[in-house]
């Protein structure tokens, strides 16, 4: 009798189910929550129809994820237009620790480099903007070297922040939590939800492995496809090695809470704007939006995310009120302050998410302790986004994970060669990844100091322009 | 019937146990470990007699821990010699994230404070030492807020730097471990060891504690007397609110392993050195010793502290080769080179500790969510010793920090008022606190700056001095 299972599932647990299931092996997946998909969560209502209250944008190279949706006919809609690239190519993506000035610039952080490369507080100020958008931390909480990695390892500045062409280009018609209901409904009876792992025991032969809902599960390998620091909730005999011991207590997650305003009209399209804002004011609740009205134009409805701490235990409705008044002042009309339905999730109060979009790196931490992030221990293995080497930090960078590990258990298993563990991914023949437009000066970009000047300066400001987006500061930038 | 219990229990746990019970109240200790004591650990055999593998100084102004330690019969015995203090005043002890300046130092890590304010290398360099000396961890991984606000609970640099009149005056005879068993014993069966809790459900009237050897105990109010980081070890229904949920998952464990060589002879003494040294070297596996001879001249013996992650791996004989190689260097002959006996503990591997000493901040983690340390959820109370407002991270703290939960829970039965919960402790009257003997400049540096200057020079150095340490550095530093 094989069993193999594991513990609290997003895409990565699923998928690499879904791997071993294909390959005649009989797995278990574990879920923690009483649904299925993790980080992503479409809720279905009268009012919302659909709507993706956690990951939910997809885009060219994320071909693994694509593969999945085209498979289950869950089809994509576009959300926006082109812009410029440069690639930042000196860091290694399967492992930062390698390269040239790790260590200097792990110890920095984010905020420092900034300081030592932006000249003007234009561009610092931008910068910041960037780092909130991109991992939902500031730029002094986190790693420089971990910050750049993460940029490289979805495929440059362009790619990671564009609409057309990049991570944000497309949307699932009907939400992303699609995908792991139809490999969860593929996988049948296999997925056990509420059922979070509170104990694994590997000083037997087989790995024993206990859930709060008091059932015992019996494996020779568990794939472990939480992100790391929810290891914590876990209790391991015998205990995890020293670093990855530390690890986990080092790389919490970020913070935001995804808010959807609802309104009667799409108002805003009507004045000229696309519902991209970028709102700098002290005290508001909200950095970014984008529009999330439907594809047919029904629905109309603004995305925004809460970054600040200081907004995180405000009551609802004065969270929707602050945040109906700051859309009335940057968008000049007193229609947005009548939204006509709402719907948020707070993603710092999950406790099998301990928050979201992904894991960050303080200083400090990647050279020292990056290297065991997916080193398994004895017959554990670990998957999560967090432990992808292109798109980590996405749906695509579950399923790679995913089914990496799937393949280091069936390589365990005598069944695969080590290898054939790291697969690449065919280019999706629907979703191509076209190369961006650059101008002379940002192919020649050479360096970080370089990457920094343009993203600070020329990218967000003409990536701002093109998208048609309102970027708002008193007396600074133009409203539209 | 009432029962009030708590989990994972350091003294914390244990001294608000203690007061509970001698109040009349009949509280259950809940202990992951096979032992009690936490990040205590006296070990006891034929060739070390007694030796104290975990948290072991104790000095004036502790005045909760000597107060339990008396009340036992406890000796304790001195160490060492005499130096100068600097008391940096503007930080609040109890709510740091209310200085004057609290978001911009909280922003900065310690080394860019230390860039901006140490003149030289060599100030840097023993910046650099101090640090890792008083909380394990690197100047570039931790917030310079939190830093500062660390030296000014344990009452200033030199407090917490010297042997004479500081933080390291004393030991006690026979191991800092037997203050927790002496509680432990006068606690009898309310202490239950090997009984990690898993799950805190306060649903229902009564909070209901499950732990991983399948008991559950039922109480009206649970104190949860662990570090930070290791509330995680918990399922709670309903979960934490999100400050709290994600605190937990930012405030990391210091590394260290402790690592006790036992000779025949105590050489060094004869040589002139009093064993203790400060290590500089490319790749020495060992930052810091002290003598750890026994008070009576028997067992000599030097401990040393191993903090890079690099040697976290290493095979234990290889590691002490790496020690003895090193002090052999340092003291200048090859007596060192053999050992008679050897003991060590690597905190870093310890499920339930996550790491040693303390808990440390990362940068912008204490203005953010520091206010939530010790803020009660529901009937759940903090302790442990990084809820403490002196001598946080010290066994005084923990004792200071249980003791103000057990009164917490009284207040809350209606059995104290709110103004009694923090109450001050007498000095003890064998164990006094002696004004440092300060210059006028001393005296008179009133900014981070001086404060920076003074420990980077002076303080450092003339220390060293002072106590006959031995500082090592190829060409700099002469060896006496």
């Amino acid at each position: 009798m094989f069993k193999s299972c594991w513990c609290l599932c997003p895409s990565a647990g699923l998928s690499a189910a879904k791997l071993l299931k294909a390959s005649g092996l009989d797995p278990v997946v574990l879920e923690a929550r009483d649904r299925v998909g993790g980080r992503t969560f479409t809720v279905q209502n009268k009012e919302a129809k659909w709507v993706d209250l956690g990951g939910a944008y997809i885009g060219p190279t994320q071909n693994r994820i694509l593969r999945l949706a085209k498979e289950y006919g869950i089809k994509t809609y576009k959300v926006n237009e082109q812009e410029n690239l440069v690639h930042y190519v000196n860091i290694p993506r399967d492992a930062p620790w390698r390269a040239p000035h790790a260590e200097e610039w792990d110890k920095m952080t984010m905020q420092e480099l900034f300081e030592k490369l932006c000249w003007t507080r234009t561009a610092r100020r931008f910068a910041t903007l960037f780092v909130n958008l991109i991992v939902t931390a500031e730029p002094h909480e986190v790693s420089a070297l971990w910050l750049l990695w993460y940029v490289k390892q979805c495929g440059g500045i362009m790619r990671i922040c564009s609409t057309t062409n990049g991570g944000q280009e497309r949307k699932f018609v009907g939400g992303s939590n699609q995908v792991s209901q139809c490999m969860a409904r593929e996988l049948g009876d296999r997925v056990k939800l509420q059922s979070p792992v509170y104990r694994i025991d590997q000083t037997g032969d087989m790995v024993v492995v206990e859930t709060v809902d008091k059932q015992t599960y019996k494996a020779k390998y568990v794939i472990v496809a939480t992100p790391p620091a929810l290891n914590l909730k876990m209790h391991f005999n015998p205990e995890l090695p020293p670093l990855r011991n530390q690890l986990i207590n080092r790389v919490p997650m970020g913070s935001v809470i995804k808010c959807m305003v609802y309104y009667r009209e799409n108002f805003w399209r009507k004045k000229g704007y696309c519902g991209s804002m970028v709102i700098e004011e002290e005290g508001a609740p909200i950095g970014f939006t984008l529009d999330d009205t439907k594809p047919d134009g029904t629905v109309p409805c603004i995305m925004g995310l809460v970054q600040s701490f200081k907004q995180f235990s405000v009551i609802v409705y004065i969270l929707l009120r602050r945040i109906c008044e700051i859309y009335s002042k940057v968008l000049g009309t007193d229609e947005a302050l009548h939204p006509v339905h709402y719907e948020e999730k707070n993603w710092c109060e999950e406790e099998y998410s301990g928050g979201c979009y992904t894991a960050y790196f303080p200083p400090g931490i990647l050279t020292q302790f990056g290297r065991v992030l997916r080193e398994p221990v004895g017959k554990l293995y670990f998957a999560g986004t967090e432990t992808a080497t292109e798109w980590s930090g996405y749906m695509e960078g579950a399923v790679q994970a995913g089914e990496r590990a799937a393949r280091e258990v069936m390589c365990a298993m005598g069944k695969l060669q080590p290898n054939q563990i790291w697969q690449p991914e065919p280019e999706n023949d629907e979703i191509r990844a076209l190369p961006f437009v650059t101008t002379f000066w940002e192919r020649n970009l050479p360096s970080v100091d370089g990457f920094l000047k343009f993203l600070g300066v020329s990218t967000f400001l003409s990536a701002a322009a093109a998208a048609g987006l309102v970027a708002y500061k008193k007396g600074i930038i133009p409203r539209s």
